[in-house]
This record gives C-alpha cells, sequence and structure tokens, in this order.
C-alpha cells in the first residue's frame, strides 16, 4: 500500500484556502498512484479553531468544505481532520475527528478520546471524548486511526483512564495512522519522538504520524511527520518549519532503514527556525508585508532586527532609532551599524521635544514632586508613540522587542516598550536571547560585538543599568524557570539554593505584574510555558509562593 | 436541625483572610447553636483560582489552612469548598471538593461530578470529575453535597452523561446542599433561581444554595444564595452583591414560607450594584485606593467617572479633561459640570502643545502624506500617556472607558483610549450604556442632560460623528447582540431582515479587531458573552461569517 504523508500549512477559518492545498497534495498523490493520503488534526478548518467551533455557521461551513475535497477523493482514500457534530442525546455538540473519505464518498468517522485540556490546549471547551474503538478496513488493510494526544497516554500515572491504542490493538490493526496538530516547544522536540517510536514498539506496529507545519498567532507548529518501522526505527521524518509531502510504499511486515535525524532539545537553531516561521506567518496571515521596530542599540531589538530581517526580507523591515538625552552616543552608532549590516533601511527620530511637552503640559499638575519612574515611563511611552504613528502611517505592523525574564518581572512599561502588534522573544529568556544572537552571527558579525558585550540598559536615567533594579540574568532566570516552566514555590526554590531574599523578590514581582502581561502582545511560544494562554493566572490574587 | 448559609467574598490565594472571614462566620453560628455551616465552591482559595492550582505548593498551602479551619468545627459540622488531592492512578490531580468538618476532624469528602469547561469556566484544565456518589450522615440527617455545576444537567440534550442527583436520590437523602461558584450575567438571574427551584421539585427535597459574592477581576459573583422548600418555594434568598449570612431552623418535612425576590433579567439596577462592586473589589484587591479618568464630556466617560464615585468615593476620583483643538465647548462645560455635580476632583491638561510635538517630531517622515487616521491615534495616544503619567505620579489606577459596541468594531485606539487598568462598561453595548446613564440620573441630575443629548463624538477631527463611520447603534448594537452573544453567522442575521452590506461590514470589523481586544483591559463580565476569557477567537483567521 502506498501511503502519502501531507504535511501543510493551514490558515484557521480560512476553508476554501485549506481545501485548495489539500486537493493539490491529493493530485500529486493521485499522479503517483498513491492509496491513501494523509492530512493532519482539523486539517478543513485549521487547528486551534478556538470558539470559532461555537458558531454553528462555522461547522455547516466544514462540512461544505469536505463536499469539496469529497471529489477529490476518487480512486484514493483520504484521512482529514475536522469538526462533526456528534450527534448524541447527551454531551458535547462537537467531535474532534478524522474523516475517511473514498471514491467520493464519506466512508467513516473516527473520533478523538483524550482530549487535551491543559497549556494551551482547550479542547473539553468545545468536544465530546470518543469512546466506540474500531477499525477503517481499506484495501484489505486495517487501520488504527487516532487523533494527537489519543497516543500520549504513556505516563506514569497516566492523564486518562483509557488509552485508545489499547483498544484499537486488540481489533488486529496492520498499521497506526495518527493525525496530530502537535506544537513546537524547545524541550518539546525528542519527547515527541521518542513517544511515537514507543507507540510503535509497545505495539509491534508501524506508525503514520502526520503533523502539520506553521504558525498560528503564538502557537507554532513544527511539522516533522514519520513513518516509524513497527521495530521503532524512523524510516521517514518530514521537513521542520516548512511544508513537506512523502510517499512511502508500505510492505506489511517490512522494516525500512533508519533515516531519523538528530535534533536535540533546546537546539538554538530549531528555536531560531521557529520564530522566523512564526514571524513570517504572523505577518503573512494577516497580510501585512512590512515591520517596524524601535531599536536601542541593546540586544533584544538587535535580535528581533535579525529575525524579522530574515522571515521578511531587509527592505520590508524599518528600524527606528528613538534616542533620548540619556541615549549613550554607543547605542546610536551600534543600532545604526546593525541597520547596516542587516541592510534594512532606518530613521532616526529624538524623542527629547516631545518629552519635554509632555513634562510641560504636566507641569502643573507635578510641582515640587521628585522625579521618579513616571518620567522613565513617559520616555518608554514616547517612544511608543511615536513607533504606532509610523506604523499606523506606514501600514507597518509594529514588532515588540520584551524578551521573558522583563515580561516576566514586569521590567517594561505598558503601552511603552510593551508596545507592538507581535511578541517575536517574549518566549526567550535573556540568556537565550544572548545566545540567540550568538547564533545569529555563527556566519560573521550581524550583530555588532558591542551589543553583545555592554551591559544591559534601558537607558531611561543617566547610567542606569538593569542590575540596578534587578539580580544579575544568570541568576534572575534559573529563578524564573523554576518557577514559571517547572512551577516551584518560593520554598521549594530556596530549598535548591538559593537566596530567599531574592528567590522572594523576584516571585512578587512575576504576581504582581500580571496585571501588565494581560494586556501584553502575543508572544511565539518556544518553551512548554509560555506567557499567554499557556499561563492563565487571576490578575487580582494573593498568593506570596 | 439549623443550617446557616454564609456567604462571602474571598480573595484568590489569601488563603489566610479567607479562613478568617470563615473561622468568623463560624463562630457567629456556634453563638446561635446552628448545627451545620455551609460555605462555597473552594472558599479556602477563592474561586476561580486558574493556574495556580498548578502549583503544588499552592495546594499544599490550602491543605495546611483546611487544618487551621478544622479547629473552628469543635461542636459544628462544616461544609466548605478546597481543591484536595485525587490520589488516584489515573487521571488528574485534583478535585474540586467539598470538605465536611466536625468536631475537629476532616470527616468526609464529596468532590465535584460535572466540570463546566465552556464560557469562563475551564475545570477540566485541573479536576478530576467524581464518579463514585454517596451522602453525609451528620446528626441523623442525610446530606445529597453537590458542587455548582453538578445540579445544572437538566437542559434538553444534557450535556453530561451524568446527573449528579439522579445518583444521590437513589441513596434516600433528606436534604440537598449545593456548593456554588455562580457568577452574574443580567441574563441569567431568573435561570438560576428557576433551575433551583426545578431541582427541589424533581427530587423532592429542600435545597441549601450557597453562592460566593464579590469580584474577581473581570468575574462578578453576586450572591443571592438561597433556601428553597421540598416544594419549590425559595424561603429564604440572601442578598445581592453583598456578604450576607442567614440560619434556618430547618424540620424535615416542613414548608417554609416564599420570601423570594423580584429579580428580573435586564434589571439594569443589577447591572449597576454589579458595575459598583466590580470597581470597588478590583481596587480594594489591588489595594488601589484612587482612580483617574480621562473625562470627554461624552457618555461613557460620564457614566464611568459616576459608578467610580460610588465604588470608591468622590474624593478618590479625579476626573481629567484633555482637550484638543477638535474638542467643543460643550465637550469641557460638560465634563466640568458633571466633575461639580459627582464633587470629584478634576484637572484640565490641553493636548495640543504635546500633539504638535508629536507631529513635528514626525515631520520629516511624514513630510508629502495626508492626514489620515494616524493623526486621530496621536490625539488618543497623547491622552493616554498623559493620563497614565498622572496615574503613574499618584498611585491611582486608570479607568478604561470604552463599551461594547466600539470594543467590538475595533472604534477605539490601542495604546490610547484603550488605556487602562480596568474596563468598567466594557461589557455594556452603546444603548445600555445610555440605559445606565439614565439609572444614574434617577433621583435627579447627576450626568448632565446635554451629555445624554448630543450625538456621540470622538472629537478626533473637526464636526466628526461616530455615525459617519458606524451604523447607528440601535442597529448596530443589535447586529452585535446576534453575532456575539447568540453567535449567528452573517447570513442568519440577514436572514432575520436586516442588510446584508452592513451585517458583514459590521462582522468584518469585529473579526479584524480580535488583536485590538486581544490587548484590551480586564473587562467587568455582566453579560453571558462577554470580550475577555469567555470569548476566546483566534487573531490570525479567515472567517467570513
Amino acid at each position: 500500500m502506498k501511503i502519502a504523508l501531507s504535511q501543510l500549512n493551514y490558515t484557521i477559518g480560512d476553508l476554501e484556502g485549506n481545501v485548495r492545498k489539500m486537493a493539490n497534495a491529493i493530485k500529486k498523490a493521485k499522479s503517483e498512484s498513491v492509496d491513501l493520503i494523509v492530512f493532519s488534526e482539523l486539517a478543513v478548518c485549521g487547528y486551534i479553531p478556538k470558539d470559532m467551533l461555537n458558531y454553528q455557521s462555522f461547522i455547516e461551513r466544514c462540512y461544505a468544505a469536505l463536499e469539496n475535497l469529497k471529489e477529490y477523493s476518487h480512486g484514493i482514500g483520504v484521512l482529514v481532520g475536522m469538526p462533526t457534530y456528534s450527534k448524541l442525546e447527551k454531551g458535547k455538540a462537537l467531535y474532534n475527528s478524522a474523516v475517511f473519505l473514498n471514491d467520493g464518498e464519506w466512508v467513516k468517522t473516527v473520533n478523538k478520546t483524550l482530549l487535551p485540556t491543559y497549556d494551551v490546549f482547550d479542547e473539553y471547551r468545545y468536544f465530546e471524548p470518543n469512546d466506540h474503538f474500531s477499525l477503517i478496513d481499506f484495501k484489505g488493510v486495517r487501520l488504527a486511526v487516532t487523533i494527537c494526544e489519543d497516543l500520549w497516554n504513556l505516563d506514569d500515572p497516566v492523564l486518562y483512564p483509557v488509552t485508545p491504542m489499547d483498544e484499537l490493538v486488540k481489533l488486529n490493526p496492520d498499521i497506526m495512522i495518527n493525525l496530530s496538530g502537535s506544537p513546537f516547544s524547545y524541550n518539546h522536540v525528542e519527547e515527541r519522538k521518542n513517544r511515537m517510536v514507543d507507540n510503535a514498539k509497545t505495539y509491534g506496529l508501524p506508525l503514520v504520524y502526520v503533523n502539520q507545519v506553521g504558525a498560528h498567532t503564538d502557537i507554532l507548529f513544527d511539522g516533522g511527520s514519520m513513518f516509524i518501522n513497527q521495530t521503532g526505527e524512523i524510516a521517514e521524518e518530514l521537513a521542520y518549519f516548512e511544508e513537506d509531502y512523502r510517499a512511502i510504499d508500505w510492505i506489511p511486515g517490512e522494516t525500512y532503514q533508519d533515516k531519523s535525524q538528530d535534533y536535540k532539545n533546546e537546539d538554538i537553531g530549531l528555536i531560531h527556525d521557529a520564530l522566523v516561521m512564526g514571524i513570517r506567518d504572523y505577518f503573512g496571515k494577516m497580510k501585512f508585508k512590512k515591520a517596524l521596530l524601535g531599536s536601542s542599540g541593546g540586544i533584544d531589538s538587535a535580535v528581533i532586527n535579525a529575525l524579522a530581517v530574515e522571515a521578511l526580507g531587509a527592505d520590508n523591515v524599518r528600524a527606528v532609532l528613538l534616542p533620548s538625552k540619556y541615549s549613550s552616543e554607543g547605542s546610536i552608532t551600534d543600532a545604526k551599524q546593525l541597520a547596516e549590516n542587516l541592510g534594512c533601511p532606518y530613521n532616526i527620530i529624538p524623542i527629547q521635544d516631545m518629552v519635554n511637552a509632555v513634562e510641560s503640559s504636566l507641569s502643573d499638575q507635578f510641582r515640587g514632586l521628585a522625579p521618579d519612574t513616571t518620567e522613565e515611563n513617559i520616555q518608554a511611552r514616547s517612544r511608543g508613540l511615536l513607533l504606532m504613528a509610523m506604523s499606523n502611517k506606514f501600514g507597518s505592523m509594529l514588532l515588540n522587542t520584551s524578551n521573558k525574564s522583563e515580561t516576566a518581572v514586569g521590567y517594561a512599561t505598558l503601552y511603552g516598550d510593551m508596545c507592538g502588534g507581535l511578541s517575536a522573544i517574549g518566549d526567550l529568556y535573556k540568556m537565550q536571547v544572548y545566545e540567540m544572537a550568538d547564533y545569529i552571527n555563527r556566519n560573521g558579525e550581524v550583530i555588532p560585538t558591542n551589543i553583545l558585550t555592554k551591559p544591559p540598559s534601558a537607558e531611561l536615567r543617566f547610567d542606569q543599568k538593569d542590575s540596578d533594579s534587578l539580580p544579575p540574568y544568570e541568576l534572575l532566570d534559573k529563578i524564573l524557570m523554576l518557577y514559571i516552566e517547572r512551577q516551584k514555590g518560593w520554598k521549594e526554590i530556596v530549598d535548591m539554593g538559593f537566596d530567599e531574599e531574592v528567590v522572594r523578590k523576584v516571585i512578587r514581582l512575576v504576581d504582581r505584574n500580571e496585571y501588565k502581561r494581560f494586556q501584553a502582545a502575543p508572544i511565539l511560544r518556544i518553551s512548554n510555558l509560555a506567557f499567554g494562554v499557556g499561563r492563565q493566572m487571576p490578575l487580582v490574587a494573593h498568593f506570596n509562593n
């Protein structure tokens, strides 16, 4: 049996566009005499469609799109993900389904059993879990079809009471097929491959695993679809961060050569590719061509500038330098040098006149009061205002330049440097930003060395350094990682050998700044716990962990 | 048996504070020889604690807090909600539980069966559903204890396969007790009472229903705890929007007099009380005393100004008038008159100098380009910047003044008039804002008549009216209600008799402005579908409903 794995980049809600992409893949597969082509989870509507699923009009348009797709299934089996009506007397109205089409007919529907409802996943919000198990018979081959999470119940202890493959294996299938929507995170790369290999070995069955690729705002899908031998070798591994297609000539019982690629967790190259794809897809799917950013001469804006140039092209990225009286000469020359290295246009718009006008407008109100962070915020907000004016006038999207460390502790000004349509490095701790800068410079200087070596500063007052207010980033990032990703309380962290005063101060800052993050730009997710939908904390809360 | 209903206002994560409140209620109950006191769902930690539940340190602190509470249970039965470890080999780690304490012992635990995962609820993210049913025997009385949603499975078709009271009634209970965390919405007031009455009638059992009261940022809990006869009359109905306590002398089989209050859906008075509580609690729990708002002389800021004065006191609310060259003389005098009527301080800070400085800073970039919305946004953002500077300098929280109609269609400037720590009327359509203004004026003019009668305008260019860009609010609000609350697609709305071009334009605006709402302030929720956590739409999507 010839089976094609089609790894495509869908757009949520663009049913016509998604079907068109799939139709093209089917045509190619038919020209190669493929018997069965497999697409990913909820491919018809794009995954994750969120509350669009609550609109009956949306579900009906999915059904209509499937009617179109059916027409392409003459002479080929097609497995495709889409939401379907459950038609149950009890329970939620929808299933997350794999629909099997063949010869112009909707032959069979397989529904998802395990509905992830944690982190960025919210599937029980919409779907009823499946509790009936059966195989698909096609050309004498018995297919055990599952959907994403269905193959992930191998933890100890397990998260779900039922393990779908334990049920399906009783029916003597010949091969497993999984339609997946499994997002990227840098500490998930090896895990996903290992889990799928575990499935093949556990059940002694080959596995066709088809993931989607592409970004849906904050959530990045890396692809990496696979064909795995019943003995656990990865015989085919599709591309990461781009669309791909592979047809395999599968002969039951045969074992294929190991062709797995060696991706490691925390590989900065993978994170880089994920972010470039994330920027490119957000702009592309939002129908924006041009980006804009405030270039401060610091490491964060430098990395964003370089990533945006890779994603959108140098002509489409404008660096705007917004010096104040506190900006060092080095900052301006470094930012200029960066733009010149990248070949992207830049402007210099000094902010001092505007800041003076603001302070003069407020002089009656502020008379006799000492300067404080208010005046620092006025500078950050003046920059935000000027950047947004440029964004509006030229139809360019403003890129936010915050990193995860400062987003965590609130070392950023709401409506100031927190402005922007997309936060590309908001899930990278400061030390990861340095690592990314080194990676960007791997073939020669793109980011000037000076930017890499000078002490981080917001330059909002004379001789300011980040280290005036924050612990050194080497230490801060470790504490943040334990509190945010590993969800440890202050006492557990102190017990690991960190200073209690520092730990409690950092945690207090994280908790207190929930209100700022509530209004932050969407953040490209590259870790297993990014700010945003994956970390839902109350704004009003007294916790004191 | 003497049963006390304790309706309290908890703070999420303030375990010591919450236990202290409960301990005081228990002391009072003991002084009145109460046998059993009932608190609401997750009372120990406050409901909804969100991802705090993912911290083991948090759960352990809940257990420690319960140890304290146990000490107060000598001589009285205590039913209290808290998260407990499931200790299962399979499934999620936690239950949403009702813990029964008596005589210093943790006697029994009842777990929630039906876990709402829709709208603002996300309980399957954290909890394992219960599947074992038993009663609590206390002083010869058999208590059928359930938690909130457990009593809501009376729809047709039902949402959950199991209905807990159907199981519990088989065990011959004497009385039903429900620990609830049921939020307010204006179209939910009658429904909740009707549902609870339905339960009493269906099972022929009296019902003790204890809800919490108070606001947790966006989600407002109205209280309204009840004691209902086995024949369905509401014999006790506790206060709305404030803490309350009631002890009932319950004699099995007896029927008590109907004392239900006549609250109607869409009662503007209830919405008013909900918003005042919401503002007061957000400030109180965030430890802010003072508020600040931009007072434009329009209806939205006028209503916010009046509500904030009710919530925080006139001395604690500062109106800031920020006139530009496009502000009508009427706007300034109306806003001044309003502040004087309310007795709250106000400042006038003209923005023109600042706007001129911005435009002059950008003159090189913008040379030769026609004015467009960029210049309008510069004004809105200049106001935002000045208000935030006032907020920072004086430690006052800025109140956002957007309504639901403009938030829906994006008729607002991100980082401009969208600034603010809390959106108090962001769930009120424009026509509801007018209704609220009339209600505020019910005992005499608070909001000057002129504000009520002049045509709505953003005053960002000469002679601008909202109706230049938007359909009349009477029409707009109807379409928005159908699209947002009733989740109808464009075709369904057109089929109801609305103009296709208008409908599709409105829906397009709603869809396109998802990115603005993503960065909006938290919105006090008063409808069954507010922007925020209750409506989770993708930012990147092609839908075209």
